[in-house]
């Protein structure tokens, strides 16, 4: 169970997410399975990159199940914690589909990065970047304020090795436009989840996160939401 | 001259400054004053959060001006200087009001932070919070919204000793509501320029941001600007 991504009482935003099983997880190994899932989940999740003040994700284990108690690591550890990001992979898509106003979710993707860290803040710096966010609400596959976002992320990053791909358009190469089909790439910008992808050319590493469009409904929400 | 706060032609955008005197300003005093003026005026300014990758400010002296010229720094320096300062800032003024769809100034202030920088940040993450700048926009006095951004600036911070003033308002106290009239609050988010303040009551340091409001027009200039 979710809830999120509004607010949903003056000045209280909340993103509460409870998970419930009937495994038997020893508690140690229950947390573990649980903060795998939030990293590739709910923590991966932007509406407006304002952060809520009670954030939230708990799960509860009421060992009813009749499978075997999971007491270590393991294949069943595995398929327990897999089934757990699972849902909670589920969730977080759903509530950024529930985003205020939205009507499109994005997946931005950054790879090539030279640590995880540093591909999830650029993929972060462009997920709640207003002017690609926009773009992405009027179908513009416009790559160049991806780039520009790249450039202001606060992680040094060389523009002439970037690549971007929107869905299966390879629009950028080396920073600078490819001979690209102009409507397949804003064929790309308007399906839904829209798909970045930016190629670093620095590591192996990679991140991404999950947003959605920004819209006129949700200046309207915001503005007017206590008249 | 500024040329800036939004997009002029399709993938670039270009915020570009220039200044003009005839007084002769030994060129380092030159630079000096330019970066300690642009400091207090150009730096301090965001409509979007969104970079320009081709931002930029000069200065030029022709050495033209009857005036004795400066070499040094003292009286006539400081005036000098007090002088373009006053230029950016009507400049910068003038670039956030400019700015896509913007119906109103806000000034956004920290004070009592620990650092300078640290107050400048705090500054900006309010600045740039989508919530409080359609909040600006409806004219909703949510200090919740300022507080919250104030929360995840990722500056270290003792919420139950923060004040929030909007305009001569004291809405906000060590964290919490005061007793405010609620007209007045509504009035003080509705003046032009908006002035939020906050004080942290942790040092002696403060900052200083200017922006717009966030409205229906930046999402239609953005998302179809090419249509």
């Amino acid at each position: 169970m979710g809830k999120g991504a509004g607010m949903i009482a003056p000045n209280m935003a909340t993103l509460l997410a409870f998970f419930t099983t009937d495994v038997d997880v020893e508690p140690g190994l229950l947390q573990r399975a649980l903060q795998e899932a939030v990293g590739e989940s709910l923590n991966r999740i932007t509406v407006d990159g304002d952060t809520s003040t009670n954030d939230m994700a708990v799960i509860l284990a009421s060992g009813c199940a009749e499978a075997p108690p999971i007491r270590t690591e393991g294949a069943a550890y595995d398929a327990f914690r897999g089934a757990l990001t699972a849902a909670a992979r589920s969730l977080a898509e759903q509530i950024v589909r529930d985003g205020e106003g939205a009507t499109r979710l994005a997946e931005v993707r950054v790879e090539g990065a030279r640590t995880a860290a540093e591909a999830d803040r650029i993929a972060r710096t462009i997920a709640e970047s207003p002017l690609v966010k926009t773009a992405l609400h009027g179908g513009d596959p416009n790559w160049g304020r991806i780039l520009a976002a790249v450039g202001r992320s606060g992680i040094p990053v060389d523009i002439e090795r970037v690549d971007i791909h929107l869905g299966p358009v390879w629009v950028a190469e080396g920073g600078r436009a490819r001979a690209y089909d102009e409507g397949l790439a804003h064929r790309a910008v308007t399906e839904d989840p829209v798909r970045i992808r930016v190629d670093l050319h620095a590591g192996t590493a990679s991140g991404w996160i999950w947003t959605c469009d920004l819209t006129r409904a949700y200046v309207d929400i915001n503005a007017h939401y206590r008249s």
